[in-house]
């Protein structure tokens, strides 16, 4: 819509994540003395760290793309732009879950896409997607490689070679409306280049996800994304105000001004289309002024019930603060311990509460003080800023601690739910409960901690995070607590996923969430947009 | 979500609708020696009132199912619930835009359903459609009947018979979750009688739209219908938070909790299908409590383009009046004039501009600060309460003032868009002037009044009213102005259609909002669900 925008790029590259792990290497965490104490006194956990494999000990299944079809693929992108060497492969060989990481210490050798490509345009996804379907190749899009649900896994499907679209050369700000506050961004910008070439503008996204560093607007799109600052700026499919896709069938460009009544909304069958219904190119997304100021406070409850009646109180009453979260007892116990902040002015006991308020100075002074009043008169404690400020400061470290309890010998996992907030506490403890019996009879007795970290007027999502010690089959150990969590979401009433998306850990439950019809016409779009059922096999579509 | 909850029914009955003219004849208007002057003088509409056809010279066109089909039915539904009578199928012939009346007007047989079922269950919405697919009849669904874009016509696609389905029975509160402020609604229920239901429990749906009085929750979601009140209280797709649907190929429950990570979301299929894909039998829709208090404030600005700036300002700030509103310059003149109210305090010149609020104290008073602000400061002069308290006591009376027009001679009829800010001020240009140059080739010289009636961070709607003197040929000449205005509506950028959805008028500009492979798309949820092609034909799907 605006004139003659010249295409703008970030000049901060994309950070490329470890082969093995979360992230990037000089942010990896170790563990105090204290904190490998605690794991073996509490769960029994060894506390031998043992080392992390070499890349150069990795070895990858054969490439099954035969070389013409590399050669016609080098013709059609350039040949730096198809990629075959092990090191490009064994970073495409799938996401970043905890049986992710499990599965890239193995010795045999590891599945893998038999090549990589990375298209530069539009117009070549359309035509990489042309030749693919042609030849009868699987087609999984990446952007930044951070899904912890088995999306971007190498799956071949009912053919013989898999390709990997790496989104990564779709870099740009192709668009910005100043008037209208929506930006145009390309699917392979990640979290921080889109606050890069956005705040240039005087422009900011808000969304923040754990993901935030490394993951893209393509992969955001594609998995209904919901970031750190929801309360606030929303889901990213609320944000979501146009979107082109790429499909085998033709492109689509679906969305027309801020509403419409022109029948189904289109754009919510490719928003959390998880690449199984085409590439999402480009995003038309509604941004927000750099604020002026942020204000926070951290607050205290007795318990998770009060802290969770009093965050009703304030999301129900219309208004919200930009980010509003409440860890369980659990939860708050233990990042105190992990924090070593005992004695600071973190609570000893009950449940913390995290406020951060964004904008203009008088909105954030007018929804500080509608939140303030609501969560006192709901039995809250101010606590100051210290808390919030803390937690903002490491809420983008968990997979990094994560990754260092794995190394330690400990499973650290996370899984995620919404419901309404009368069966809030109901689903809680159903899913602590089958989480903690499951693992109990694995023998390896855990630590559930919860939090909720989006709010809605009529909801709120569940974050449970898990530690144990690791069995001796710690892929079959963990795989028995997820089914046995799975089932307990579905059978209390919660959605399978509130943000992780579905790929293939939650496929089995699809079918539940959306019913046998459901399933039919999801497979009826697939049919007519990829009748050859090249797009990410094996993920989301039951 | 809530314990047995008893089902409640409305102790309201649902008003019936004159079958020649929008709402009920006790509140008919008549038009003024003053205004009738005014139309004559500027217009050249002729003064003569033609006095309104009589119910019992109007013919139909004989009704096509064969009578074991009737009986069939009636074995069904219980024969009250199967009607075949010339008073009922009239009342169902067709909804209330201006070619409808116009149409009624007609004296050669006017075409009908077959007959007016009125199924009490959804088990017994399922039996009807497998009925239908079987025996091949078309099915039309029907609420309120508030229609004006043919969503209701007997449209028999390619069958010989078409049955309209009145879910006039559905009407009860199913479910209540006063801690979640969820209330599952049948499709049947009114505007007003979901407001009873409701308010007997302290909470309020907050839906406004023109058609209040007379449409139904399942017309507000197959239509995706906006109400006044949409900047406090959303859109109604925005309400929806769960919704059943009976089709022929099964039942489908969709919508898990307040929001959802898996996959596609499905909901946004049906909402806004209009009856082509299913039949929406309930929704479970977010509710708030009933506002302690309503604040009022009506603003003048010198002209649109202020008017809009202001607006903008106050929506991008993330704080929104519960109903905010701006009239352009010919609409607040004309409304002025018909309002005999020059002298009082509205504006004489400009653009007239309304605000309320409504919440609890502290919620309304901080909004009204922050927005009167915001209009001060982009130029607004406030007008007080006044003009503010009269559009709301007459909010729901412009169709009656159009049907006036209608019996005066005139034609007057309103079509709406939308499109981001940056292109609303080049949107409401094209429009008027395509439908200004078509009417006055046509020799019918035209007003075009225009306003902003919903607002949103990166763009707004557009409501235009036209009126002009009838042609010889009125439903000619009308079509001819609005297939104009389609044309213009999409050449500028617009949505075809923001809040009357598609029905038979807007499908010719389908294609055009969604792409060919969008259409494909539609088409093959389309075949999954309703392989026979009975529900709703002739409607939305290009």
């Amino acid at each position: 819509m605006s004139d003659a925008f010249v295409p703008e790029f970030p000049t901060t590259p994309a950070p490329a994540m470890e082969w093995d792990a979360w992230g990037v290497a000089e942010s990896r965490r170790h563990l105090s003395a204290q904190v490998t104490d605690l794991l073996q006194q509490a769960l029994g956990v060894s506390a031998e760290q043992s080392p992390p494999p070499a890349e150069a000990d990795a070895t990858l299944r054969e490439s099954a793309l035969a070389p013409n079809l590399v050669a016609e693929l080098r013709e059609l992108l350039g040949a730096d732009n198809v990629r075959t060497d092990t090191a490009s492969r064994l970073r495409h060989s799938g996401g970043k879950s905890t049986p992710d990481l499990l599965r890239r210490k193995a010795t045999e050798p590891q599945d893998a896409p038999d090549a990589v490509l990375l298209p530069g345009t539009h117009n070549e996804v359309m035509a990489l997607l042309r030749f693919c379907a042609a030849e009868g190749v699987a087609v999984v899009p990446f952007g930044g490689g951070t899904s912890v649900v088995g999306g971007v896994d190498p799956v071949r499907g009912r053919y013989a070679a898999v390709v990997t679209l790496d989104l990564r050369r779709l870099d740009a700000l192709v668009d910005l409306d100043p008037v209208s506050g929506v930006a145009t961004l390309q699917a392979g910008v990640t979290g921080p280049q889109a606050e890069q070439v956005l705040g240039a503008h005087g422009f900011s996204l808000g969304h923040f996800p754990q993901s935030f560093q490394f993951a893209t607007i393509g992969g955001f799109a594609a998995t209904r994304s919901s970031g750190q600052a929801s309360a606030g700026y929303g889901r990213f499919d609320d944000m979501v105000e146009w979107i082109r896709v790429a499909t085998p069938a033709g492109s689509l460009d679906l969305g027309r001004g801020p509403a419409s009544a022109a029948g189904p909304d289109l754009r919510e069958l490719f928003v959390g289309s998880e690449g199984t219904l085409g590439i999402i190119t480009e995003v038309g997304l509604r941004v927000h002024p750099v604020p002026e100021r942020t204000a926070y406070q951290a607050w205290s409850f007795p318990d998770f019930e009060t802290g969770a009646a009093a965050l009703r109180s304030v999301v129900q009453s219309g208004s919200a603060p930009t980010v509003m979260r409440l860890s369980d007892e659990a939860e708050t116990g233990i990042n105190l311990a992990l924090s070593g902040d005992i004695g600071g002015d973190s609570p000893t006991a009950g449940c913390l509460a995290i406020t951060t308020f964004e904008g203009t100075d008088a909105h954030v002074d007018a929804r500080y003080a509608e939140a303030t009043t609501l969560l006192a008169a709901v039995g809250g404690t101010a606590l100051g800023e210290g808390p919030a400020k803390s937690w903002e400061h490491g809420r983008f470290d968990a997979p990094y601690l994560r990754d260092a309890l794995l190394n330690a010998g400990a499973i650290a996992e996370t899984l995620e739910t919404a419901t309404r907030w009368s069966n809030l506490s109901n689903l809680r403890t159903a899913v602590t409960t089958a989480l903690t019996e499951s693992l109990t009879a694995q023998g390896t007795p855990a630590i559930v901690m919860c939090h909720i970290s989006h709010t809605y007027p009529t909801g709120a999502s569940l974050y449970f995070t898990v530690v144990c010690a690791q069995a001796a089959d710690p892929l079959a150990q963990w795989a028995t607590a997820k089914r046995a969590a799975g089932d307990a979401i579905v059978a209390a009433g919660g959605t399978i996923t509130h943000h992780h998306a579905v790929g293939v850990d939650h496929r089995p439950w699809m079918e539940s969430e959306v019913g046998p019809l459901g399933g039919r016409i999801l497979r009826a779009v697939k049919d007519a947009i990829d009748p050859a059922g090249i797009l990410n096999p094996g993920k989301l579509i039951p």
